[in-house]
This record gives structure tokens, sequence and C-alpha cells, in this order.
């Protein structure tokens, strides 16, 4: 702990600042382990501010809210990977894509941390629009430009909306993830892109 | 206030109490109450208690938490009829069940509370169980049985699983509720539908 609070210190003293790039840094390691090891409840400035061995103040400074803190340091911890492969057949890569970010939610223990985030930025605006800046949006934008492509490619129909894809794929994830009345898991991912793309009426 | 105590001091007077049904009807219209106006925060029991006139002990006697209290009043107060409208016709009622949901959700207030009850169930594990119990897992019965009536008329494929329907569908629209990052409207549930039958791959 003492060690810990040592960059304080020295800050205190003017002998030498860290840099704020490094700071950010641990800061944020620091409150993805509190969120990854204790969940959302313990992600407080307090705490995280105690365990990175930063002021309180820098804290407030950098973040309209703990949720908020929680956020990006689920985002720069998840090791996820955002580039959409692309290997020119959307079907196989819409595959392989929700099928890693199922496994993402069930195995890797992110799925309890996603969901307490999602949960309390409905109570949190600065969390909820940090969520979406750093986490959700991009994601989309990176489906979306890999469905377009696909569509010039010929593989999806001009009249659909992509963006509507995102929900019926995705979306369609995090609704077994929030509200859990049947299984998440990789089949369940296979069969929603199958779905989406060939439709479940009869074929004439 | 002293009037809505009355029916507390009678029954500790042993004077007659009212029926467990009456004082369960009152209690969860007081909390539905302060959940459509002030929010799931305000749904503590100690408020709930005086609002209804009920004796907090009868609260913690019948509900594991005031989340699972909040999830039960939200509904007993919702006008929404679960019956799923059954005209032969798949694509018509998943379209105006779809439609009517969203309105729900977008007109008539109920998407924040949603909201708030969905978040705070990631938290809740009684909420959580509250809601699936009284809510979501229900209406995911009727969607079902009403898809498999339009299997049995030749109107879905037999090897779709009309379970991973549910969350394509209601589940798609939940995602743009709980994670704003593009509009929820009723073009959108329309395109949904439309997208679950037919599917975004070219037409062969």
């Amino acid at each position: 702990m003492e060690r810990q609070d040592e960059p304080v210190q020295r800050v205190r003293r003017g002998r030498g600042r860290r840099p704020a790039a490094e700071v950010r840094a641990g800061v944020l390691e620091a409150a993805g382990r509190l969120l990854f090891t204790e969940g959302i409840k313990a992600v407080t400035f307090e705490r995280v501010a105690l365990t990175a061995g930063s002021s309180k103040m820098t804290l407030y400074k950098w973040w309209p809210s703990a949720g908020a803190l929680a956020a990006e340091a689920y985002f720069a911890r998840s090791e996820q990977v955002l580039e959409f492969s692309d290997t020119g057949d959307i079907r196989a890569d819409l595959t392989r894509q929700l099928r890693a970010f199922v496994r993402l939610l069930t195995q890797d223990g992110a799925g309890p941390v996603i969901a307490e985030l999602i949960g309390a930025a409905q109570t949190d605006p600065d969390l909820k629009s940090a969520f979406s800046r750093e986490y959700s949006m991009p994601r989309r934008i990176l489906a979306i430009e890999a469905m377009e492509r696909a569509r010039g490619r010929g593989q999806l129909r001009d009249d659909v909306d992509v963006s509507m894809l995102v929900d019926q794929l995705w979306g369609a994830c995090y609704h077994r993830l929030l509200v859990p009345d049947a299984p998440l898991s990789e089949s369940f991912a296979g069969a929603l892109v199958a779905n989406a793309l060939d439709g479940a009426s009869p074929r004439s």
C-alpha cells in the first residue's frame, strides 16, 4: 500500500510527476482489476485511487462518474479483437465473429462484467454514453462496414438495413445474456446467422 | 397518510384484517405508482409500506427484495395484452405484436421502467428471477406457441428454432432500448419481422 501511494507523494512534493498517459493507464488497469474480480460495485473513485496510487482529484478530473471509468477500463482491458475478419464470405465471417463473441461472454469471464456495465448504465447517463462511445458504437460501425462490403459483393440484398442486422445478431446474444430465459451458446450464434441470412419462411 | 395507516392499526388491534389479496393488490399498486413516477430507486420496502399503508414485515414476508417487488408491480400494472392475436397469418401477427411492443416502450412510458428493471436485475438475483418468472418467460412461451402453430400451418420451416426467433425479434428491440446506438421505432420492428422471415441473402 505504501509503495502504491508513492507517486501521489511525489506529485505533492513536486519532485516530478509521472506522465499523464502513464497515470491514466495505471488507473484503468486498477479499475479493470477491481471490475473483473469484485464487480462494478467495487469500482468507486475512492478504491480505484487507492489501488492505483493516484489521487482522487485526478480521477474526478478525467472521468464524469465511476461507471464511466469502469466502462473505459473494461474496454482497455478486454482483449477482444475488434477487427472484422474479411475473407470475402459474409456468412463465414459473421459466424466466426458471433461465435467468438459468445465465447467471450460465456467462457472468458466478460459476460457478467458487460451485463453489470449495461445494467448500471440504465441509471448512470455518463456510463451509458461512455459504453456507447468506447465500446458498442465502434463495434456496430465495424460490423456495418463489413456488411456493406458484403453487399457490394452481392452477398446481401440491397433493401436490407444492415444496422438492423447488428441488433438481430449481437442484440439477440445480449438479450440472452441480460434476460437469461434460454441458453447462450455457440450453436445459438450459428443459428442466428443462418436465420438472419436465410429467413424462417419456407423456401419457395 | 393517517387514513392509509388505518388498516395496519386494525391488524394490530385484532379488530379484523384486510384479506391478503387486497393488501397485496394495494402494495403492488403503490409500488407501481412509485416505479412509474420516480423510478426504481424509489421502490424501497420503507416507502412502499408507507405509501400502501401496509407493514414492512408483510412486504419482507412476500417479496425477497424490493427489486422483485418492483418487477411484479410492473407486471401487475402494465396493461399490455399478453395474448398473441392469431389470425392465421404469422407475418401479420408478429408485425402487429412487435409494433405494439415498440409503441409500449417508446410512447407509453414503459421503456425507461423496463430498462431500469433489467438493469437492476444484473446485480439483484431476486429481481432477475422475478422478472423472468413474472414477465419475460410467460411472454417467450406465448410467442413460441404462436410460432409453433404457424409452423403447423406450414408458415415457418421445420428446421428453425422458434425460441431463437424470440431473441432475434424482441431481443433486438431490447438491445436498442438498453444500448441506444440506433433508434427504436415501429419501422425497425417491421424490418425485424421481414428479415427474420425472408433473410438478408439475395433470393435465388
